[in-house]
C-alpha cells in the first residue's frame, strides 16, 4: 500500500484524503493543517492522522490531538500532496526535495514547480516516475479532458474559449463580485490558454476569462476549429465514450450548476461533487468551414472543488509507478464511482465501440 | 416640430421620451401606459401627456388625470414608439396601420414586424421613409455599432461572440438566477447571431448566450476573425473615433459594470444610463493568423436599459425623413452629452483624422 501524506486540508486536499483512501492500492499517511478549524474537526472525525503545518498550540489549544510536525508526515510518506493555497506549495517544495519524498503540486502553482503538468487524459505517460508532477487547474483539466480526443480524433486548428468561472467557492465567503460580470483578466489571453499549453505545447488557443457572482461550477463556452467535418452526432458519440465527459442529454431538464449539484447530491455523491466535466448535449453543434474544416460549439460546466481530485490520484499512481495510465484512470474511476450513480447520463454503450480502458 | 407618441413607459420607453424631449426638432406628444403605477407619477411629474393604454378605470382611482386613449396618442402623433414589451408591439401594429401612423418597433419583436431592422451606424439609410422600423435589441445594438466600423476597415471573415447576459434589469425583482450560469439559450447560435444578421444580411456570426446573476449590464466576449492584420493600436484608434463606443482607459480602474455605472451616476447622466458600448482598451488584442488575417479580440459592456434610446431617435428621423444618418447622429448625441461628461474617455482626437459626421 503506498503510504501518501497529504499537506494541506482545505477545499482540495479533504477532497484528494477522502479519494486517496478509497482506492485500492494507497493510504492516508496522514493530513496537514495550520489551523484547528471545522475541517481540522472533519480531519479527526474521520480518523485521518492529524500533523500541524504549522504550530501545535493552537491545536493542543483547541484539545484537538496531532501526530506531529507536517516534516514527521512528508517523512513517513511514499508521496506528498500539496494541497496549500497557491503559491504555498513552492514554498515547501524545499522541504518535499530534502526529504526526497516526490510530491504532487496544484494547479495554483506556476508550472515551474515541477517538470510535469499533469492530466491524466492527456499526458499520463510524462509523469510516470518523475519526482513532481503539478496537477494543473480545475479549468485546466477540464479543457484538457475535451480537447484531448478531439484533437486526437479530428485535428484541432484552435481554440477559442470564454471562461466564465464563479467568483468564489462556496465556503469562500469573503470574495466576490456581487452583482456584477468582470472581465478576468481585462487582457487576453487569460492564464488559462498558456496553462493549457503546458499539457498542449503544439495546441494554438486563446481563452478569455470572466467572473461572476456565483459560486457552484465554472460554464465554459468553446469554439474549436476542428480539421474535419464531423457531424453533432459524431462529436456527441466521442465524446460521451470518454469516462470523465459527461455529455447531458436535454431530457434531464439541467439548465444549469444548480440543477446540476441537486442531481449529484440527489444521487448520494460525496459533497455533491461533480467529478466529470457536464457538457450540455444540444450545445454541441457543428457548421462546416472552407477546406474540409469545421467550426464545433459547446458549453461545459466544470465542478472547481472536484475535477482534479481523480487526476491527483493518478497523478500519485504514475509518479509512484503503480500503473500505466488506463489501468490508473479505471481504477480511480471504479473507486470514486465516476460515470456511476448518475442514471441516464452512463457511457452511450451504442457509441463506436472503444477499448474500455483507452476510453479515459 | 415632429410629435412623438410613445406607446408604453417602462424601462425603454420613460428613456425614450426623455431623450426625445431633449431633441431640438422633435416633442413628446404624449406617452401611454396600462397602470398607474410609479412610473405613471413620474410620466406625470414630467408633465408628459399621459394616455391609457387600456381602462382609464385605474388611473382615474388613483388619482391620476388621463388625456385620453391611446388609440388619440397615435392619432395625434407623427411618429410612434412602441416600448411595449416583446410581442405586444405586433399586436399594436394594427392599429398604427390603420391610422396610418409611422411606428418603431423595439427589439423584443419578430424582425418581420417591420420591412427595416435598424440600427443607425450601420444602415441608418434603409429606414428613410419607411413605414415601420424595428430597432434592434440592446445585445444586437452592441454588436452592431463595433462591426460596423471592423467590417468597413478590414472585412470581417467570422464573429464569435459570446454574450454573458444580466439576468434582469434592476427593477425586474423576479427574475433570476441566483447563484448560477446559465446557458441560455443552451443550442448554438443564440438567437443573437441571426438578429444581427438583420442588420449585416452577408456577415458570419455565431453566438453564445449565457445568463448570470447581474442586473446592471451584459457583458460581451468577442472573437473577430479580420481580413487584414491591423496592430491592437489601429483598432483602439478606430474605435475611439466611433461616438457611440467609449474605449475605456486602463488608468480608470474600472474593473465591471458596478464602476462603470458609479462613474455615470457621479458625471451626472441620467439615470446613470450608459448610452455608448464600453470596451476595455487593454482587452483589444489582434494575433495574426495565415494569409493576411488577424484574430482581434475584446470585452465590452452594454447598458440593456440604455443603449438602444438614442437609436430610437435616430429611427424617429429617419421614418420620418428629418435628417441624413451622420446629421441625425451627431444632433442625438449632442442633444444627449454622448461621448461627453466622462472625463478622459473623449473621442480620441489624436486618432486619424475622420469627417467628424461621418464617425457615428
Amino acid at each position: 500500500m503506498l503510504r501518501v501524506g497529504i499537506n494541506g486540508f482545505g477545499t482540495i486536499g479533504k477532497r484528494v484524503a477522502d479519494a486517496v483512501r478509497a482506492q485500492p492500492d494507497m493510504t492516508v499517511a496522514g493530513v496537514a493543517k495550520r489551523t484547528p478549524d471545522y475541517e481540522a474537526e472533519i480531519a479527526r472525525d474521520r480518523g485521518y492522522s492529524l500533523f500541524a503545518a504549522a504550530e501545535t498550540t493552537p491545536f493542543t489549544a483547541a484539545g484537538i490531538d496531532v501526530a506531529g510536525q507536517v516534516r514527521q508526515l512528508v517523512a513517513a510518506s511514499d508521496v506528498v500532496v500539496d494541497a496549500t493555497p497557491a503559491g504555498v506549495g513552492e514554498r515547501n517544495r524545499a522541504l518535499y526535495e530534502e526529504l526526497e519524498t516526490p510530491a504532487i503540486y496544484q494547479g495554483g502553482e506556476d508550472a515551474s514547480v515541477a517538470p510535469v503538468s499533469f492530466n491524466a487524459r492527456a499526458n499520463y505517460d510524462e509523469a510516470v516516475g518523475a519526482d513532481a508532477v503539478r496537477v494543473v487547474s480545475c479549468n485546466t483539466t477540464g479543457l484538457s479532458r475535451v480537447l484531448a480526443p478531439l484533437e486526437e480524433r479530428y485535428g484541432i486548428e484552435k481554440v477559442r474559449a470564454t471562461l466564465v468561472r464563479r467568483g468564489g467557492d462556496p465556503s469562500q465567503t469573503g470574495r466576490g463580485p456581487i452583482n456584477d460580470t468582470l472581465p478576468d483578466p481585462v487582457s487576453i489571453p487569460s492564464h488559462h490558454a498558456p496553462d493549457v499549453k503546458t499539457v498542449f505545447p503544439e495546441l494554438s488557443i486563446d481563452t478569455m476569462g470572466m467572473k461572476v457572482p456565483a459560486t457552484l461550477m465554472h460554464t465554459h463556452a468553446i469554439n474549436l476549429t476542428l480539421r474535419a467535418t464531423p457531424t453533432a452526432e459524431d462529436v456527441r458519440d466521442l465524446l460521451t465514450a470518454e469516462g470523465r465527459l459527461l455529455v447531458i442529454p436535454e431530457r434531464l431538464g439541467i439548465d444549469g450548476a444548480g440543477k446540476l449539484k441537486e442531481y449529484t447530491r440527489d444521487a448520494g455523491r460525496p459533497r455533491g461533487d461533480v467529478w466529470e466535466n457536464c457538457i450540455w448535449a444540444e450545445s454541441l453543434t457543428v457548421e462546416p468551414l472552407s477546406d474540409g474544416r469545421a467550426d464545433c460549439y459547446l458549453f461545459q460546466a466544470i465542478h472547481q472543488e472536484a475535477d482534479v481530485v481523480p487526476e491527483n490520484v493518478d497523478a500519485i499512481r504514475a509518479i509512484a509507478g503503480l500503473a500505466d495510465g488506463p489501468e490508473s484512470v479505471e481504477r480511480t474511476n471504479e473507486a470514486l464511482g465516476i460515470g456511476c450513480g448518475l442514471a441516464g447520463i452512463e457511457p452511450d454503450t451504442t457509441a463506436p465501440a472503444r477499448d474500455a480502458a483507452s476510453d479515459d
